[in-house]
This record gives structure tokens, sequence and C-alpha cells, in this order.
């Protein structure tokens, strides 16, 4: 393949070499533009392309005004020029349509390191002026604008929460189509161009995100517009799309359910003809499909279009430095030039290159953008970098939410009757997606019906696209417009939610435990994206991203070890305590009232952990909102030394552990019944760590008040034990904590059999406050025995019956 | 779509319905089986199905020789029948090509909730009976065999560790495709026949892993025969891609670089023909690709052949049940008739089901498979379950391993020169790639170059099968045969790495530190399958999984928060103390000798964290080994309590943090002279927590003669400094440790000022100290105030100049 070949404008897709280089060529031919538009376009492109440069060199002498010299430069050069040039060519195309057609278009930047291409655009449609006015449009203005860049201080090389327009920094990779798609369910009238690098497009998410269009309704929904930007190369290898052949290429995107569209070439004027043709028909194509489904009330899937955008890498610099490649090669990926500090010869070469996008010709004097150009660009709000949607906030109207009170469980005594929790949320669930029919969906990978929360379909049903069965009919509560997303894709789902609220409305995953972690990545990209927007100031917050997991690691009896894993409680800890909360409900009523409180709440990562099986109901309505709006308490029923210290504190977080928890206290209460026992719950984990680290954290005072300072503390803890370690170590007291939890031990095990593997049995429990209570004596060791005895019994039952004893699985709290 | 419609074998791709239903349609036509042919392999078919049924009900009764009831079943139903009879049609079709060209397979299951279809595989062709002489092939042994699955004290539902030729679990989806291509690397006779479900098959992973084939040589490197399995229906959903048109579905695979071949439909005996024609057609082609290769010495990328099975969901099961649909639909999915312990007519069902597969007929009198039957399955390792690649341990090689110390950085100052100690461990992995030509691999997702590993391209190219330009041959390092594997995917590289391994190879694999979260939920299951196969007797040991992190949290100068994230180590230190080990490397010499150390281990997963930038060296090579060996130790050069018990103690773990909490000692004893200092660094993260909790950890005597009982410790840690908390809760003296870390703040800084953000600066540490050391009065004070001015004056002059000062940048330990 030879990679200069020069071919005419031409349709002739199999013929077609797979070189990046020479005049356009495009699935759609013609020439829309006259010579003069075309000129225009060149200088606005190059006007970008100077403003790139000059971010990643400069920050002095922004406009050459006077020979480069060292002091100019920044003395240590960082950012990426290499997808720059082909991002901001598509961006320009874009304002061409959004000025003809009023369209309603947002920006998304899948290659988040050629940030300098939507920069400059910002800079260049005044929207990045009026939002930082230090950074003027004038040669003051493009200074600072030059010299924050990568600078300490200054903003990222990535699409950065500073930057206006942006809702997808691209940082990591992968997410910039399910982001785009999340921003346009039911947001009728939105087009997200999205620019999707050639690199980020083998990462996995990616890859299954272009079947997104499965879930996308005409009707309701805008439409997603992408752009694979092929231009050839990652950090340091070519990448796999641009070396297959057309015919591959193609038929990949026609199975993807896509129409692609080429636009390849290097050759500027012809360049242009083609995109301009191009985008004009996907534009087209998009609103005659969308016309079609919304005329008739008929859905369908249409194979909606897409370009495939071929341009070299680091596209109009020197081909070739020092007799190696660097446009169309991986050496343009990031600064373009690397030795202009120590070489004169480079610097020069730098100084010629910007030289070539005429500075002179295209600012004034004052260092503006000369009028005929800005032009150019969209009005007001049509400005890409200055849609609302980028800012999502601006637009989350408040959820209508029933009162949750009404779904309450009843509970007359503590301890008795079973619920599952998780059914009886679901009831509230499915009357909140009634009565917030366009800005609220639930999003799943398949786990919906199985984490039982079915009762939603009653209100919204399963939004599928694809072709329908005769056996759908049967129960399959699908439906081409529904409030109900899964696809067995963790990726996509949590890219939809992310892209859905951070264009301003609100949602809920649910996962089953163990499998959140294939998405901890992500949830670490999107609480940092939510810490940074509360250093911007003009950021308004979205809503929270809900995550509710059940399915957990201790009723994992058919699935075994491999779905045992409740350590993604680790992994959001570790981020900032601004943006991040965990709650672990221990019954049903405590489930709806923390529920109620996340859907109402904005700008957190709300993790919430509650099991999907039956369970033993603790608390009524009345005591569960108390409950769960102290975070961690007492609980009186429960508890035995009123009014007084107890000789030991036995307390859990996560529902099964408190059941757990609360069966060793009765057996302790039965065997030792002069032991005074002190009973407390955690619902909220951030209750463990001081206040000084985070908003929610107890004072040393009330921790004191609720697990002493110096008795013996059983604490059964629904994930691995030593997080409540970590939570605690500054605690007074800290050193009579007995932290029981999962210790990665397990397998095809009943419920008990598991908690007795990990030491969060009833028996356990018991005999670990007996052992850290030596005065017990004789009779502690008496009840010792006789808890060691009653563990083995039950252990032999399961393992002849291949189920827990009846009196376990039926216990009740006997007090 | 009619679901039912009956068309004869074609091969007219473009009219067929995509119904599951029906007689066999297919690409290739052709019977190829005597009709005495197709009823023994039905026979063999319903033989294993009668099985997996078995399986999933029975405890006792299991050849129905009484009839049914309630005491012959398992009070609790657990297991899957969906994907069985799918599955195990494709392993029986396999069994006749093994046969007829002894060929050399295994057999990957994706969707692991079938594994009834393995086992019953297994246990027909004698090898589960050889494994386990227990589960005998007769009456009790069967009886048996049906129990333990999915019982208290049995086996899981997945292919787990405990399954006789399986490298692949399944329990997590979506790495079935990189596994089986990572065992075949390497393997050039090895097919690995590889069923992907097609729910599996919408995950991000999986949808990428099809790319696999531009890295695979047909000349070294085997084959993998991928058998997407359309059955229709994930747990509740339909499957993205069993509801699009087979246009779509073949361009798809054509697009991925496939050559797709269907066989649809649920007609038993014309589905056989149909099958086997199919599957020899693409053994038939994966054997003339590999001819042509190799007979010529020229690899080229063919278009390798794939196998689209769409059968229904449940195939074989009744059509309906109570008026519901179960085959052919997502009911089938689990436990196929859920009331059989409660509704007589469902025993019934169940029973004549059962029946239906003539049990009576296909077993003889003591319970074992007719001998017309046995004959279908190959002989020896040549049957799929027996095969040892599958228990890779057993061809384990060792590494030839040059002497690391002559890649030593010569070290005749502690704390004086630099060196990257990437590039320096690069030319002793170029060493190993060399002398390791056909067992060991680098893998990495785009990085190794930036990574500083280059290096080892002199002795191993990058892989790569896809087109080649001109541009290539400027420094490019691709090549047809090579032994590094570089994919824009941290899912692929880490799926081919452990297929790698498990089919008993050598690996490491290289990353950028911030983006291995993306394959935290891959390595904990990694971490999973090593632990449960040390309980596995017959596993023989694999080479561990090496991971090196580098581009570290400290030096994201230019990529600023999203880049920053140290957290894996909390996900790993989850896991079994058994399999995971974490290396945290002070310099060049000490990444040497972990390196060596772990390249020579078995069965962990090792984690070394290492900067790839230049830094200052402390320890000569017979320094490093003896701090290596030991894991933690006092610093002598460094320390000035020679012989005495210390004021305070200065620690750290990490190289960067190393370099930070040395100057803060040096700064200390500038200010403060008679301050008797120790300095301890921790390689080795383990022997931070008691040796009873990890078989790496110090004793509590060792532990306080480093870190004393009760003097300061300033403990200056490389990730977030809460896990050292964690580790060490238990500590006497804990109380007194004071941890710095990665506290996740961060943006575009200077690596001075991200360490002032987060603490872990030199001038925090050593006000740290001041803080805690009360006694030093004035002095102190004195010392306190100047070292904040410092602290200033480098953040200023790094906000100016947009970098660190020089005499920080260039400082070295001046003792």
């Amino acid at each position: 393949m030879a990679p200069h070949s020069e071919a005419d404008v031409s349709a002739d897709l199999d013929n077609m070499s797979i070189s990046a280089f020479g005049k356009a060529r495009s699935t759609v031919v013609g020439k829309p533009l006259s010579d003069e538009e075309v000129r225009k376009m060149t200088e606005y492109f190059h006007a970008t392309l100077y403003l790139c440069l000059g971010m990643i060199y400069l920050k002095e002498n922004p406009l050459l005004r006077e020979p480069l010299n060292l002091a100019h430069f920044k003395r240590r050069l960082l950012g990426h020029w290499g997808s720059d040039a082909g991002q901001s060519f598509t961006y320009i195309h874009m304002n061409r349509l959004i000025k003809k057609y009023d369209l309603d278009a947002i920006f998304i930047s899948g290659p988040g390191h050629g940030a300098p291409a939507v920069l400059s655009n910002s800079y260049l449609e005044g929207v990045y002026s009026e939002v930082y006015p230090d950074k003027s449009e004038d040669v003051v203005g493009m200074k600072r604008f030059f010299k924050q860049f990568s600078f300490p201080g200054g903003i990222g090389s990535h699409a950065t929460p500073e930057t206006p327009g942006s809702l997808h920094e691209g940082g990591e990779l992968g997410y910039s189509i399910s982001h785009a798609f999340g921003a346009v369910f039911d947001h009728p009238d939105l087009i997200a161009l999205t620019m999707v690098g050639d690199g980020e497009s083998e990462t996995g998410p990616l890859a299954t995100s272009w079947h997104s269009t499965k879930f996308l309704n005409p009707i309701t929904d805008g439409a997603v517009l992408p752009v694979l930007h092929l231009n050839g190369y990652k950090i340091n290898n070519p990448t796999v799309l641009a070396r297959v052949s057309h015919k591959e290429l193609e038929a990949l995107f026609v199975g993807y359910g896509w129409t692609p569209y080429f636009v390849e070439g290097s050759d500027i004027p012809t360049m242009h003809q083609a995109m301009a043709s191009t985008m004009e028909k996907c534009i087209t194509e998009i609103r005659e499909y969308q016309k079609k489904a919304r005329d008739s009330g008929k859905a369908f899937r249409p194979r909606w279009p897409m370009i495939v955008l071929r341009t070299p890498k680091g596209w109009t610099g020197p081909r070739k430095l020092n007799g190696h490649y660097l446009e169309g090669f991986w050496r343009s990926h990031q600064v373009p030039i690397t030795n202009v500090l120590t070489d004169k010869t480079a610097m020069k070469q730098l100084e010629d290159w910007m030289h070539s996008y005429a500075p002179e010709k295209i600012f004034n004097e004052n260092g503006a953008l000369i009028p005929e150009l800005k032009e150019l660009a969209p009005k007001g709000i049509r400005r890409m970098s200055a849609n609302p949607v980028a800012n999502g906030g601006i637009l989350r109207r408040k959820l209508h939410l029933p009162d949750f009170r009404e779904y309450a469980a009843e509970v007359r005594k503590s301890g008795v009757t079973k619920v599952g929790s998780m059914a009886l949320f679901a009831e509230f669930l499915r009357d909140v997606v009634k009565d917030n029919p366009n800005h609220f969906r639930v999003f799943g990978p398949d786990e919906t019906e199985s984490n039982k929360l079915s009762a939603i379909y009653q209100a919204g049903k399963k939004v599928w696209m694809g072709d329908y069965f005769d056996e759908d009919a049967d129960g399959g509560n699908l439906a081409f417009e529904g409030r109900v997303m899964e696809m067995l894709s963790e990726h996509t789902v949590e890219g939809w939610l992310e892209g859905y609220i951070l264009s301003g409305r609100h949602g809920l995953l649910n996962s089953y435990e163990p499998f959140i972690h294939i998405i901890d990545s992500m949830v670490n990209q999107h609480c940092k994206w939510l810490e940074k927007c509360l250093e911007v100031e003009w950021r308004v917050k979205v809503a929270s991203l809900n995550i509710l997991l059940t399915a957990t690691v201790w009723r994992q009896d058919h699935n075994g070890f491999t779905h045992q894993d409740p350590g993604f409680l680790d992994v959001v800890c570790n981020k900032s305590p601004d943006v991040v909360r965990i709650y672990l409900p221990p019954d049903a009523n405590c489930l709806l009232s923390t529920m109620n409180h996340c859907l109402r709440s904005a700008n957190y990562v709300n993790v919430i952990v509650a099991d999907k099986q039956d369970h033993l109901q603790f608390l009524n309505m009345e005591q569960a909102i108390e409950h769960c709006t102290k975070g961690a308490g007492i609980w009186d029923w429960a508890s035995n030394d009123q009014g007084q210290e107890p000789d030991l504190v036995m307390a859990s977080c996560g529902d099964v552990s408190t059941h757990e928890s609360l069966a060793a206290t009765a057996l302790l209460r039965k065997h030792l019944p002069d032991l005074k026992i002190r009973f407390v719950n955690v619902v909220d984990l951030f209750k463990l760590i001081p206040e000084r680290e985070h908003t929610h954290g107890l004072s040393d005072h009330e921790y004191r008040a609720l697990f002493t300072e110096n008795k013996p503390v059983i604490f059964n803890f629904h994930s691995y034990p030593w997080l409540v370690h970590r939570l605690t170590y500054k605690r007074t007291g800290q050193n009579n904590l007995h932290v029981r939890g999962y210790k990665e031990k397990g397998n095809i095990d009943t419920p008990l059999e598991l908690a007795i593997r990990n030491g969060t049995d009833r028996f356990t429990l018991a005999i670990d406050a007996i052992d850290r209570l030596p005065v017990l004596g004789n009779k502690g060791a008496a009840a010792r025995e006789s808890l060691l005895n009653e563990q083995i019994t039950a252990k032999n039952y399961a393992y002849h019956e291949g189920m827990d004893p009846e009196d376990l699985t039926n216990w009740s709290w006997p007090y």
C-alpha cells in the first residue's frame, strides 16, 4: 500500500488505498463550497492550528510579532499535537451546518489529548473569553491563553472540566460513544458530534458501545454523529483500524449497524469539499430518519450515518524532520518538534511552520480573529462550546419523588418479619419512573429482573430497538420507548448513565456487586470529574451517580467464588470525600429512606449496597428515617445496656451482616444473660471516619458515645474487614475493635457455610465476644463450647442436605 | 421474523430468517455423516444432556431406574441449562475431527455458566473419573457426580479450576477469546475451540478481542476457532447479536477480520450434518492457511474461519411449560423446571423429559456409557478435557534468566547519581526475551516505548499482522514474528497474558499505573483462579502474572488528575495472601533484583511499581540484593542513630517517595543536627502486615526492630496513605505512625507542586517530624519556620517558570 498515492475525489471505495495522504477521496461526492468558502474555512482552520501550536510552545510573543527567541518559550514543553488538526477540521465543518440548519449540537472529543483543538475553537468562537474574561480576544488574552495550557496553575491537556462545552474529558479512553448516547437520550433535538480516536477505538468499552444504536429511539432521543478519526497511530504504534482493508473497515461498521461515509486524504481544498458534502449528507439523513419516525409515530432503527475521517496524524505539520517522518507518523503524537529550546534550527523550523498559518492575516491588530472569519462560527448557545447541555447542571430539574414513607414495610416488632428489600424498593422506584417520564432512567447489565426490580417495568419498559420475536410478548417487557436500559456491558450502561447525568438528567445503575469492579476505572474518572467541577465556578452541580449494588457477596450460593467481591467500596473510599458517599442500609425501610436521599442529592457518587433476597426487617419507617438520618446509631431494642456502660458492643454494617450480628447477640444473651450488650448499626459508612476527613464523619465524641472508649467491639462488616480499620485507625478505642468481614474465602457454599469460612456467622461472632471477655471465666468457657457444637451441627446439616438448617434460615429476634 | 420457519439446508444467507428453530441452514452445505453416525452422535449428545439435567436436579437414582420421587432430588436446585446443549453439540463435533485429523485441541467455554456441558463431556470421555476416581463411570460414581454439582463441598456451576481441561472459568464474562489467543501463541499445533456466548459478546472486552487476529502469526502460533453461540437470550433479555439482520451479523465478523460460517436451526439430524460439514471446513481452512504460511515461510493474516451457531436457548427442552415459552426463550437460562419439588406434575414433566434421552439405552447395566458411543470420544491426551495445555503448569519450563547482577547500575555513593530504572531494567528484560524465544512475551497497551522499555525491541519486535506502510521502517519496530504484544486494550493484553501463562508460559505486562484499574476485575478473577487452584491437587503451578506499573502518580506532569491513581494496590491487597505480592523497589538495582525474583516465581500475581523517569540511585547491587531479600530494612548510610534508639524514624515505600523522604531527612539533619534519625525503606509491601496474615509479614519483633515501639514514624508512601494503616493497624506503635501519600489531590502540577498538594514533599515531611517532636522546642520552631519559607519559595518558582527549581530536581544526598 503506497502511502502517497494521489487519487481524484472518487467514490470507488474498493480501490482506495489506505493512505491518509493525497487529494480527498470520499463516499459522497460533491462540491458544495464556493472557492471563497474554501478559502475562509482554510484560514479559520489555520487559525485554530496556529493556536494549538501556541498553546504547546509559547508564553510570550503570541502573534510572532517579534522573531522567536528562547524567552518566548515555556521552559517545559507539554501537550499533544497529533489529533488536533483532524478534530478542529471536523469542528469547523459542523459549525457550517449548525449555522445552515440552526442545529443544537455538542462536540465530544474522544481523543481527549487533543484538547488544543477544542480549546482553540472555543477561543475563536468567543466563548472562552466570555467564560474566562482574562483570556480575552486580544494579544494579552491570547498570551495568557497560551501560557496556562499544561502549565502549573493552568489547565490540562484533555477536555477537562475547565473546558467550556466539554462533558467528556477523554483522559481515560473508551467512553466517548457511550457518553454521547447518554447525552442525547431524551434530548430529541440534540446532535452529539463525537470524535472517536482510532486508538480509543481499540478499547473494549468503545468497541461494544457502537451497539448503542439498538437502544436509541429516533422519536424521543437525539442523534449521535460519530467521526472515527483514523489518524493512523497511537503513542508508538499504528492503529488496528487504520491498517485493515477498506472492505473490512466498511463491513465492521455496517455490522455494528451504522452507515459509514469515508472522507480520506490530506489535500486541504479537496478535503473541505469532501467533508462539507459528507457531513451535510449525514446531518440530512439524521433529520430525515427523525422526521420519518416522528411524523409517523413509528419508531425504527435506521442504519445511522457515521463518518470515517482518515487524515495524517499531525496533519499540516512538517512531513519529515531531520530525516524522520513527523506528519503521518506517531512521532507527531505529542510536542511535534521537541528540541526547540536547545537547537536554533529547530526553533526556526517551528517559527516557519507557525508563520505558514499566516497569523498576521487572520488576527487583527488587537490580536482578535478578523470579522470575516469570526462570521463562520455560530452565535450564542449554538456555539458548541456554549451549549448548556455540556454544563448539564443548568438544565437539571428536580425529580418528582413520591413520598417514600408510603412504600414502607410494616414492622410491628423488630427482627421478626421478612421482606425482600429490593422488591419493596422497586415499587417506589416504579413510581419515580412513572412520575419522571423524560428525565430519569434506570440502567443495568441484564440484571434488573434478577435483582428483583422488575416492578419498574410497569412504569417503563426496557428500550429495545433490535428485532422482535413472538416470544417477547411472553413477559419480555421490551418496547421502543422505555425507561430501562439493559445491555450486557457494564461499561456501556455506566457510560450512558454518566452522559445522561452530565447533560442534566437523573438516573440509577443497578448491578451485581462483584462485577461493578469492571467499571472501577470509569467510576474513578467520574469522581475526578465531579471533584474538579467543584473548583470550576461556572459549572452547575449535576445529579448524583447512584450505583445500587445487589446480588451481594453473602448470597452467591450458586455462583460461588468468582461472584464474591465486595471490594468496590475500597476503590470508592480512595476518591475525594467531597464526592463519594457509601450506604449499607440494614433493611427495606432503611433502603427506602437512603434511596430517597440519594435521588435528591447532587454531585456525588452514591454507592448503596443491599441484598435482593428476603431478609428480616428491623425498623419501622419512623425508626428507619431517624436511623438513616443519623447514619449510625444504637439499636435500643436489641441492646440490654440501657442507660449504662455496656460490657460489650456488637456492631454491624450491611444487611446480612446485621442479621448474623443480631443472631450472635441473641446467642450471647441466651448463654450469658448477665452480659450487658449494646447493639450499634452503621448505615452511612463514612460515619466511621473522623469528621475532619469527611463531612459525614462522626466527631470523636460522637464516636465514643456509640462504640465506647475501651470496651470490646465485635463489628460485623459487609465487605473486607480491613476497610473498617482503615476508616477508624485514628479513633480512640480502635485497639478494641475486632472486625469480621469477607476474607476472600468462598466456594459453592450455603449462606451459613460462607459466613463460617469468613468468620462472620453468628457462632463465630459470639465466640469472638467471649474470647475478648476473659472476665466471664468458666461461664464463658461453657458458652463457648456449646456455641462451637451448634456451629458444627449446623455445618454438617448443610453438607448433608445442601442447604442451611431451617432454624437458622427462619431465625428471628427472640426478644 | 417468524421464529418457526422451516427451510431446507441452504446456503442462501440473505433470505435466512433469524429464527433458531427448524431444519438446519448453513453456509457450508454437505452431508458428511452417515445415518449411523448421525444416530450415534445424537445418542452421545443425549447422553451429555441427560447428565446435565442429572447434575442440576438429582442426588439419588441417577439412571432413573426407579420412578422419581422427592427423596431423589437435591433440596435446593441450582445450575444453568440454557447454553448446555449448544456447547455440548459443539464439543461432540470437535471430537469427531480430533479423531479424524489427530488434532491437538482444547475447549474454552465462554458462557461459563454452562459448565454441565463441559463436565458431562469430560465424564463421558472418561477423564473425569481418571482425575476423580470416586466419580467413577458407574451408577455410584454418576450419583456422586450429580450430587457434587452446585452443592456445598462440591463444585461450582462454571468451568472452575476443578474442571479437567479448563483454563477459563467464565464466571465473569468477556475474556474467552483473549484467553484462547493467549493459549495458542507459540503453540503452533494447538487449536482452541472457543464458545463465545452471545451475552458475553456484548461486553467491551469481548467486543474488541475479535481483533486479536491482527497479532496471530500462522507460522509460530496455533489457531482459535470461535463458535459464537447465538442462543438468543441472556438472563432476562434478548441478545443484541441475535436480533440484528443476517447481513449486519455477517458484515460485523467480516469487519473484525474473520470468515463467518453459519449453522442455524434446531432439527437435530440436519444440524448434525450442517455442523459436521461446517466445522470440518473450518478445520481444513485453518490447516491450509497454516501450511501455506509454514511451507512458504511467509506469514500473512488470513481471514480466519469462525462459526456462528444459532440454536434455541435451552435446546432440546420443552418448548412451552404451563403456557410460557421455555426452549427458545430466556426462561430456560437456569434451572429449567423450577417447581419439581412442590408440584407433582412438574416432577413428572422432568421425568418424561429425562427419559426422552433414553438413559437405559445409552448407559449399560453398570451405568457406563455403552462402548459404541464411548468410541466417539478421542483417546488419551487428545481428549479435550485431558489436554495438558489446560493444566499449563505441567508444560512450564524454567525461564533462562541472565545474571541480573551484570546489568547493575554503578552506585559508588548512595543518593548521588541518577539513572532511569526502567531503561536499565529494559536491558535485562531484552536478554530475557532473547534467551527465551518461545515461551516468554511482553505485553502492554501501546506504552512499552513510552515506559522506556524499548530496548527489548532489539531482541523481539512488536507482533503486527496488520498492513505495513513505508513509515514503519522509520523506527516502527513492527514484525510478523515478535515477542512484544501491544494493542490499546488493557483487557485484551491482560487476557492474552493470562491465557499465555495458564497454558504453561511466562510473561510480563507493563502499563501506566492509573489505567491498570481498567482490569481490576480481570486481575481479581485471575487471583481467584490461582487461589482455587491451590486446593486442586492435580493442578500444577503456573508462572506468576507479573504486572509492572510505571508512569506513576507522582510523575503525571502533563497528564494531570485523570492519570493519578495508585489505588490498584488496594484492590490487590484484598485478594488472598497466598497469591498476591506487591513490590515498590526504590531504585534501579532494587528493581532488577525484584524483577529477577518475580520472573522466577510461580502462582502469584506480582505487582511491581517503579517510575520511568531518571531518579537517584541508592544501593549498589550487593546492597540491593540484601535489601530486597529482607524486603524492608534500615538504611544505615542515611541514618544517624547508629547503635542507638533513634528520636525519629523516617520511612518510605516507593521510589519518588523515598527520594522526598531522604531529602526531608537531610533537611532535618541540616536544621537539627542533634536529632537521631533512622531511615527505613520498605520494598515488599506485605512486610508491613503481621506474619500470621501473610507469609511475607514481619514478626512483631522484627517490625519493632525497624520502626521502634514508641518513636514517631513519618512514613512516605507511594500510594494512598491509609493502605499502610490498613496493613499495620495491629502493630504496637501504630499510633505513632504518621503516613503521607497520595490523597486524591492533583492537577497539571510540577512534581513538587503535586507533592505539596498531597503533603509528600520534603518540606512537609520534615515539618511533620518536627510537629511530632515537641521536645525540640524553639529550635524546632525555628527550623519549621525556615522550612515553610523554603517550600513557598520553591512553589512560587514553579508557578512562574513552569518547572521545579533546579536545586530541588538536581538534589542529591549530601552526607
